[in-house]
């Protein structure tokens, strides 16, 4: 795990210099593609480069079970987990139809899902399952430490061989997505141990619980935060107290991410805890995150705020996968199109402001 | 224009329950696509058929000059308008950058650009030029008609046509887009007559007036309204009065859509003025609108609001010429893939909710 201290790419400025010159040249009215200007000056600086691109795109979702699901925080039950890997890898889940759409790599990682799924079972070539469990299921965080150490660690390694691989295939921006029945109670029970927020404003629907289940899954966040007060300040220990495999495996991901230089995409409510912890344990990492969508789950818009963070879209997705981020990538594809391919005021012969 | 009072296709209500039933069987909890989820019920109602697709997208500029430029209500100069026709042509503008993304084709209707462009310049197969011109500008709003009944009904036919072009191509959505140096004051005066607006929640920067600016610009479109109160109720007469000849025509091509049977994708400020245009005169239009994103062009949020209507996305663009509806326009085609692509909780063998 000391590579989690490795720093990041030193970044030469005059891309981004470059970049907004370009972007007063080009012909519209200084500002007027908004947020993706912004968009296409800040990958023009990651991707130190003057014509920036997001050609191919890699997507990984990171699958693992919650043992605290055993206390009904979940709308869904715990099999949907494992049966949902089987759906990303046979093709027919959100997350693979996009990715075809978008023609990126899809890669499912089983973290620790309940029941390790059979290989054999991939039937779409674009689909790829690794195997890097960390166990069967985490424990349940209500009443003890979700992992132990050596689980923390593997499940942080996973994310860091998911970042070798896609740098190795020169992949332009990395897309992490999660599955995990009950990941929402963790992500939220982080959320309050990280951010301070309190059960209330952290927790919400999920996959779908009525007002009383929300009720519940409050009072169980309640209690996983307490159960771990000793962790006090230390995300890697709230990590291993509350879990996921996933949310582990992601935080590593974005490390390591930003560490090689590679853009990350982050999606909605649990993956945006994973870009939390990342960020609290390798405070560079920041710079190298987007965030693509707000989601619906309850809370999610008041962590982005409390974050400082602007999404691309606000659609009241709440589906996780990664589908979010996925959905995304046309808008930050289209901002590169426009910073590169635009003709400057003086290439088309067009007046300026008055 | 006997054709304005032509009726809407009658719908066959199965394909949109059939959708609702479907999109309620996808791998994923219920609602969790979203916004998304409606677009694509809404697709598939509107197109009839249980597969809804976007692959074949027209994209249409109306361009036309503004007498009241005169009164210095633009940053920039009226020259432009032309110039931006010719940069449209020849692939250089936004719209043209992110036409050749969509694969679609980009058409430029010159309806009354203050002096014709030479056909010959175009050099790009994928953009036509069509001349259809009511006039060389409109006259000054504020000081008398913008133009004749003669020219509002052939600015009128150049949407007609349009869409009989598009349906002709087979097209499955469209896209109108506007070029006129000064159409943000003739829209922002559209709303005041038509929405009951003040000048001051209506007018706004354009393409880049400073606060002084603004505060003319305001006084202007105060002076436009003043001039045609006898206008009242007859949207008909507030669009021959206000002009300009692009946003008649927008409407035009609005209505001709919902007549033909064609979706559209709304692009902005000055098209959102169309669309609404369009809906005074023939209500059935509405149903066949999709609002693309909310523009940063003061008082397009309190127009949204006031129609009723959600957009698609929220990046503080204000460009125009479409780009904004074409921006949006693979978030739609990603709500048609999930649709139709996504499995089953039969099909994948997932489990549904407990």
């Amino acid at each position: 795990m000391k590579w989690i201290e490795d720093s990041c790419p030193v970044l030469d400025k005059g891309f981004e210099e470059r970049a907004l010159e370009r972007q007063s040249q080009l012909t519209k009215p200084p500002g007027s593609l908004g947020f993706l200007e912004g968009v296409a000056i800040r990958l023009a600086k990651l991707q130190q480069c003057d014509q920036p691109t997001l050609d191919r795109v890699s997507i990984t979702v990171f699958a693992a079970d919650h043992g605290v699901v055993e206390e009904g925080v979940s709308a869904f039950p715990q099999e949907v987990t494992q049966q949902m890997v089987i759906n990303f890898l046979s093709g027919g889940a959100a997350i693979s139809v996009l990715a075809e759409q978008l023609g990126a790599k899809l890669e499912v990682v089983d973290v620790g899902v309940l029941e390790a799924v059979n290989p054999s079972i991939i039937v779409n070539q674009q689909h790829e399952l690794f195997e890097q469990r960390a166990g069967a299921g985490t424990l349940n965080s209500s009443k003890q430490a979700a992992m132990s150490q050596q689980q923390l660690e593997s499940s942080f390694q996973a994310g860091y061989d998911t970042i070798e691989r896609a740098v190795t295939n020169d992949t332009k921006l990395f897309i992490g997505g999660e599955m995990g029945i009950g990941n929402t109670t963790s992500a939220a029970a982080l959320y309050c141990a990280l951010l301070g927020l309190t059960p209330e404003q952290a927790t919400g629907a999920g996959t779908g619980l009525d007002s009383k289940g929300i009720e519940h899954k409050t009072a169980v966040v309640q209690r996983i935060i307490e159960t771990h007060q000793s962790c006090e300040n230390n995300t890697l220990e709230w990590l291993r107290c509350v879990g996921g495999f996933e949310i582990v495996a992601l935080t590593g991901a974005y490390i390591r991410a930003a560490q090689r230089g590679l853009p990350i995409l982050v999606d909605g409510f649990i993956c945006s805890v994973a870009a939390l912890c990342a960020v609290k344990i390798q405070p560079a990492t920041s710079e190298w995150l987007f965030f693509s969508h707000v989601s619906a789950e309850h809370g999610h818009r008041t962590v982005l705020k409390e974050l400082g963070q602007r999404a691309l879209l606000d659609l009241d997705l709440r589906l996780g996968e990664g589908s979010g981020a996925a959905i995304a990538v046309p808008l930050m594809r289209s901002a590169c199109a426009l910073h590169n391919k635009m003709a400057t005021f003086s290439e088309a012969a067009v007046a300026t402001k008055i």
